[in-house]
């Protein structure tokens, strides 16, 4: 939807399934040497935190958010290389939510991508630093974006500030912790509602921060906004079947750990049957709200939903870690 | 520096002491209304989270760095509304600084400002994310701020961002908290370094902040920021003092507090009678740089330099608390 360009073909022809495993390849190892090559290095003072924040950023990873900037980027006309910084602020964000939310006093979880997590290497002072410095990190590169339009680069900031904030990754964060707690509820929790905030406004952001880079107009934005936050929503509750279904080798964590935090997951509410149901749900919404946002698109108008964010949603829903 | 416009007189002669403080006064009452207005509401979900922002930003305080945001703008031709959003963005970094310093596993404090600190009164986990949130408040504030300009804004919160990350707060926090650690300094430790990121790249950014929405020219802000860095080094030189000589109730915290934690201070690296000498210093180094930024000026150049910038150098320096 930038001016001027049309929807490039990122493949000569619809991308197959496998193809389309080797394309969210690519795009992982392009971000680890992204994000290598954009953290501080761990040989400059202070070495310690940097190395804590390599740590936590370099540790793996599926690298699904950033695979949704660069299908977005594909779909709205802008190639990997201009939505690169904004691939790198949303997995820095990503890692720092993790620090923070593994610290004792949060979820105190021993590890995470099948290593010890980050305050349990470095400690708890250093990885509440850590974090702390990935988001100015993630802030850092997005501002610094270089690009003929200044105010799309605020735009994509200012939106990843609110994803970031109460009414988003922290306010959810906050509730998930609290979900039993008498305070925010009166004894209920509306799940649906934790989740979009604590995992769907990130996931959000990682589409909707592409079309605002894009200058996309208002009503593609608002079709795609819909589709990002059933996406969140699709993220989560897979998340929390795989939970209890995954192994802990391709967890990398030990599966059922929302069961001992005692947390409202879709499995504790509802069961795994109709978990999978409500996730089956989740899916065909979110390829709906696709097909309806690919319809607004004005580079493509009525065309055919495309085929990387069709086929993202579809990873999403059948991941097995 | 604004184009067009030329330097104000914000009154109609040189302000003396005490007009000045009466100044200081509305620009602080003026920052706590707008924080207040700004800030999530305590009755809105969630709550708990929304009372422990407000409880750690509106708990009084000297507001020195939102006064420098004014007194800037008034240097540089913008009026208080024009800097409110950079004002309060800066005062919330300031706030979420504090809150994590605070945290057991780093300064383990359990007084600021006269009151029980954060994590004493809402938890350390809601601490961790209150602290988070006033982070991503700030650069939502900074980043929605409505300017004809889109890359002034964008360059300011640059700004933020650089001087809240590695290179500036958060790294300063970390080698404030390893400056005995030979992880990074084979045993020495350069105090003037430490307290350069830790204290004076947010004391410069309220200053250099406000030169980048001014649009101001290259050459005004690099002497700015020479006035601006030297005078964090001011302030955290006099911090040291008052720590041993200050009295609990006048510093809202227990004094000697900085000898209990171990801390390099000034004061512990040179005796108070050489710290005293070393704050004389900088206040002539940072009047000097002042006088020097007001001649590189292109709104009044070779004029006088601002009577707030140097009133507020001076309050820095005399400040009993």
């Amino acid at each position: 939807m930038k001016e001027g360009s049309t929807r490039r073909a990122p493949t000569s022809q619809p991308a197959t399934p496998a193809a389309f495993e080797d394309l969210l390849n690519d795009w992982r190892e392009r971000m680890e040497r992204a994000l290598a090559a954009r953290l501080p290095a761990s040989d400059v003072v202070p070495t310690r935190l940097h190395e804590a924040m390599r740590y936590s950023v370099l540790g793996g990873g599926k690298r699904i958010r950033s695979a949704l900037v660069f299908a977005t980027a594909l779909t709205v006309g802008l190639t990997e290389g201009e939505v690169e910084a904004a691939a790198c602020a949303i997995e820095l964000v990503h890692a720092y939510s993790l620090v923070h939310d593994d610290l004792p006093a949060m979820d105190d979880d021993e590890l995470r991508r099948g290593r010890p997590t980050c305050h349990r290497v470095f400690g708890e002072d250093v990885a509440i630093l850590a974090g702390d410095a990935l988001y100015a990190e993630a802030f850092r590169h997005l501002l610094t974006l270089q690009q003929d339009e200044p105010e799309r680069v605020l735009a994509a900031a200012a939106e990843l500030a609110l994803a970031t904030g109460v009414n988003g990754m922290v306010g959810g964060q906050y509730l998930d912790v609290y979900s039993n707690s008498a305070h925010e509820h009166g004894g209920g929790v509306d799940l649906r509602r934790v989740h979009e905030l604590k995992t769907g406004r990130l996931i959000g952001a990682s589409v909707t921060c592409v079309l605002l880079l894009a200058g996309a107009p208002e009503p593609a934005t608002i079709a795609f906004r819909r589709f990002a936050a059933e996406l969140g929503v699709l993220f989560q509750i897979v998340d929390d079947i795989l939970d209890v279904t995954g192994t802990d080798a391709a967890l990398g964590k030990p599966s059922g750990s929302d069961e001992r935090h005692g947390r409202h997951t879709y499995v504790s509410e509802f069961g795994i049957k109709r978990a999978r149901e409500l996730a089956a749900d989740s899916h065909s919404a979110a390829r709906a709200a696709l097909a309806q946002a690919a319809s607004a698109s004005v580079s493509a108008p009525g065309g055919p939903p495309p085929t990387e964010l069709e086929q993202i949603t579809d990873f999403i829903y059948t991941r097995s870690s």
